[in-house]
């Protein structure tokens, strides 16, 4: 059942492609008993004349930075794109059928772990803006010719971030974006909202600003002409709006209810149904274009913002500060910020590079998927108040899916904030960014240490994620003080400590302030500055285990998944497991002055120094670092 | 400067009480020294006729199931908010005063503090969502003819979430709800995308689905002919889209960037140049209607689905039959699901009671706000795929600010989901959910606990959620046995056990066959099913504590801020604090069968064995419960 073509170049070889990826989609995931073939059949007549004509690709250098990228929106139609590699010779016959199976590239969803895919989809609603992403890099960033290609659902056209997507493309009139929207009608459960109604996607896509084309996305000739149109389209990007037929091609699944994320039963008789198994090799046009990228000139060395001990300053200034110093060294570092860069200060970096500062108004979801859309070759940072990310958290999630390399910064920090109640307050962002694989994350307390982590975070692969404070803070570090990512810093030591107080960012303060009146009764305390989070600095909390009878650890963020739980972490399975008192925030709180709403927590100095008096009192009675004898 | 007028009833009048809003919005937030006048000041024209004419609402009894509902999506707006309640002689010019003042019930931005105020708001994109579910409440629930409100900014038009919410309140057919859009041009930072171009937003809305009128947002006499045209609206939602003023009345603020979120510097004369202080109280028009709310007939007693021990069922199913049975005995019980129903079982409810279950499709922000607007009466439980529930995670952070009592359950929890690969496994959720305010995070193991856990769910205050499990598990449970929330099972105790195996879900059966091997290999091992991971059973774990030489803990799900640390913070202050090993998903996983996931994890019972065998081995040595001495 086999038949071998030459490369095709008409419209009914094309046909063949199309119902080569079908076949292709329907074995590989019948090998695997388990994936999404039906999705992957409607899409196929489509995504061969891609490839077959429109796509510019060099299979054999997936860095090449004048490819077109590819995004599957829709990730679960994975076997179709696995089909498309295959069809272009970028993976064997035999790799093919290794899809779903362990150790294999070809995963349920596709992920990164393929040369080939930019960035991991499969949490529908997230590769069209990361789409937007590229395309946005490819226009103000990299500045070549290269083209975006998003092959998106319909059911996730009901997610908003897919509307974030669509609004920014035609505000940043990305026509080098096209979405290829396939409209099979079912859900996983049964049908979308608006079924076959291509005229309301039309409607829609172009009141936003989006160049529409409604085709019938069988029709390999619609498509052609369609695909076409889109890539001589200038100043709008552009939708092809298929109609399809979910499973085409195979009579007892097309446009079926019950068929979704399901092998074929009879893979053999579909294979027949769809005229046998065709060995179409496609050779896919490589990129024509061989001019360098864009690169921005900087000027070395590195002049990072200085401030003078004594002094005060909020570490949002100083993330904006440094950063601004950070893209006058480095070309490679991009800005983006939620509409609120005059509160974390990314505006610094806006008005002195707006070449490489990128506005996301309210749109938290498009600036993490933008943010992972650029990082292929750009560094980028992004930034919004820290309760704000919340917002972004399936795409932060996704992120670490996609090996993606990003900074981002929260400001407006817990209770700490004030007045503003707690919709403003950002009081589970260290349990949600330490429970994020390949997750950094860092809590500085001082400005002069934020610059100096605002540079660090640059050369950091994974999530990256600093903590700013809205509230101006002393400094207590020297501007030549280093600060490595892991590390920490002990404030106060003397040979005989008591306590440990271990705090990080706003809660430092509290810390130094009761170590003064704890000193005042006789109490000595140690203080660490536990500035990163995530890696956490085992050693030294290990040593002042060693040394003090127990811990006091002091957060503005709720009891769970903080910084507390952090350090009893560390202690786990230790041989010396200190006692640990967590201040943190326990009850929702109103508004009210920072003063008030750090005491009101119980994370100020006064309680900082109960719990360590507490601790201390405790001690000479029954030794409390010497714990945990069994009774009896 | 005081005027006294009676109640009006002309254009004229309302004019006044428009200034009179902008007098206090400007009062109360220089008062407070913070707060966002001239976001208040643009939108004063239209809340004036709102409240003077269309509003009815029974500030005696907010609980009045015919008031209207008044929703601020655009949240610092609060002295507005607040300048209307003055008006309405809700509250005393005195609290007004007492605007973001520490213990005040006017905080900076709304909260249910207030008697009036059905739910907090704050975070942009959130109370348009949240509208749509109270207005989806009085049709498809309540059956009453109250009237939704919901005033929106500009800037927070580029949030998806705004989108979902249009989209589902066309598709809803929603002519219960009239959205005021408050075009005031000006963002945080600057202009938003489309400043003044109405069109835009009109041509958008019209193509969602809505009516959608443009006005001059100052202009009385078009406000009053808008707010009536949409209330004589059938079948479709209204938008009244407004163009207004930022700062509007003071040259000084009026229309001018930079003044944001900042109280006026000179409030007497911005009063003096609004015409002085009216003192104009507004008698707000009371609900006519008095029929009673829709009860769904119900069937006592509650028959819950019960599982043979020894067979096996999946979590998934057994939710989605016990909620089926709630519903039946309990008519307050509401479903909604997001397009994933035939996955987690919801389907179940939705064939039974379609009256109650409502298809919120892939929108998970629209689904979590949904339930947040239904819960002031009903009794919501939503699910969909647990990783997918971190799209919504500001929405459940900001539920907790509502004190909202929502019921979540997330299916296909952890790498145990196997073949589909890592963007579909929840493996931060625990994590995130432990750290909401008011939380309540459950994981059954088996059916019968599942069914009874249900049960309980509907009768818990705050968000509570449920993660559920696609592969099936053995019952191990009998239909009888009960549940309690913040209760734990001993499934395996000796005399005199080694270590303790905690676990949850899917790994309890892991422990159960680790505490198998290990028995045969003389190794007692005692093993809690930790099902309530918070609330947590700290007695049960402070007796195996007291009884055994340490603890595995293993959970499908990263090391940071599930199972193991919520163990550990249990014993963070206890004088006997012990050895912890946390098992936990460290390497991102691929695709691979369920039980290949568990053992590549090292989560599975060969993984629990190892490390119970170290902690035993350890014992004798240097009986590690009696772990702590200091050195020296």
């Amino acid at each position: 059942m086999t038949m071998q073509t030459s490369t095709p170049t008409s419209h009914e070889s094309w046909r063949l492609i199309a119902q080569q990826l079908r076949v292709d989609s329907i074995r590989a995931s019948s090998t695997a008993g388990s994936g999404h073939p039906t999705s992957a059949m409607s899409a196929a007549d489509l995504m061969a004349v891609l490839l077959a004509k429109y796509f510019r690709y060099d299979f054999a250098a997936p860095k090449n930075p004048h490819n077109d990228h590819l995004i599957f929106s829709k990730g679960h139609a994975s076997p179709l794109l696995y089909a498309m590699y295959r069809a272009a010779g970028a993976i064997s016959d035999e790799e093919l059928l290794t899809y779903r199976k362990r150790g294999s590239r070809l995963e349920g969803h596709p992920t990164p772990a393929l040369p080939w895919v930019d960035v991991a989809t499969g949490s529908l609603g997230q590769g069209l803006p990361i789409g937007v992403g590229v395309a946005l890099a490819g226009k103000r960033l990299d500045r070549l010719p290269y083209r975006v290609w998003v092959l998106t659902g319909d059911s996730e056209l009901a997610e908003g971030s897919m509307w974030e997507a669509f609004e920014h493309a035609a505000f940043e009139h990305l026509d080098n974006l096209t979405a290829v929207l396939d409209i099979n009608r079912l859900g996983q459960r049964g049908e979308t909202m608006h079924g076959w109604d291509l005229d309301y996607f039309a409607t829609r896509l172009r009141a936003v600003g989006w160049h529409a084309i409604e085709i019938d996305g069988h029709d390999i000739a619609q498509i052609d002409a369609a695909f076409a149109e889109a890539t001589a389209t200038v100043g709008q990007p552009t939708a092809v709006i298929a109609r399809t037929i979910k499973g085409m091609g195979v009579a007892s699944v097309a446009d079926k209810n019950g068929f979704h994320g399901k092998a074929l039963e009879d893979a053999d008789a579909a294979i027949r149904e769809l005229g046998g198994r065709p060995n179409v090799t496609v050779t896919v046009s490589k990129p024509a274009d061989d001019r360098p990228p864009q690169h921005f000139s900087v000027q070395q060395p590195l002049g990072l913002p200085r401030y003078q001990r004594g002094t005060k300053e909020a570490t949002r200034k100083a993330y904006g500060e440094a950063l601004a110093a950070l893209g006058t060294a480095r070309g490679d570092v991009v800005v983006l910020d939620g509409e609120v860069s005059n509160s974390t200060y990314a505006d610094i970096f806006a008005k002195q590079k707006p070449d490489r500062y990128i506005e996301m108004y309210i749109a938290e979801q498009q600036m993490a998927a933008a943010a992972v859309g650029m990082q292929v070759r750009w560094k980028p940072f992004a930034s919004t108040f820290a309760a704000f990310w919340s917002r972004a958290y399936d795409f932060i999630r996704m992120a670490a899916v996609s090996r993606a390399n990003i900074c981002l910064c929260g400001s407006h920090a817990g209770v700490s904030i004030g007045e503003d109640g707690p919709s403003q307050m950002a009081l589970e962002d260290l349990a949600a960014f330490r429970a994020v694989w390949s997750s950094t994350v860092l809590y500085p307390c001082d400005a002069n240490q934020t610059a100096k982590l605002v540079e660090r975070m640059a050369d950091r692969d994974g999530i990256v994620y600093l903590r700013t404070t809205r509230e101006k803070t002393p400094i207590i570090y020297d501007p030549d003080d280093e600060f490595l990512i892991g590390g920490s810093r002990v404030l106060r030591q003397s040979g005989a400590d008591a306590v440990t107080i271990v705090a990080a960012g706003i809660t430092v303060h509290e810390a130094l302030t009761a170590a003064d009146t704890l000193a005042h009764d006789g109490i000595a305390a140690r203080v660490v500055d536990l500035y990163s989070v995530k890696p956490i600095d085992s050693a030294t909390l290990r040593a002042a285990a060693r040394d003090t009878a127990g811990f006091v650890t002091v957060e503005d963020h709720w009891p769970e998944g903080g910084l507390g739980e952090a350090v009893l972490s560390v202690f786990a399975n230790e041989e010396l497991r200190p006692r640990v008192v967590k201040l943190a925030v326990r009850a929702m709180p109103g508004s009210a002055t920072p003063a008030e709403q750090l005491a009101a927590a119980g994370i100020d100095a006064a309680a900082i120094v109960e719990a360590a008096r507490a601790l201390a009192v405790h001690a000479p009675k029954e030794a409390p670092w010497s714990i945990g004898n069994r009774p009896g």
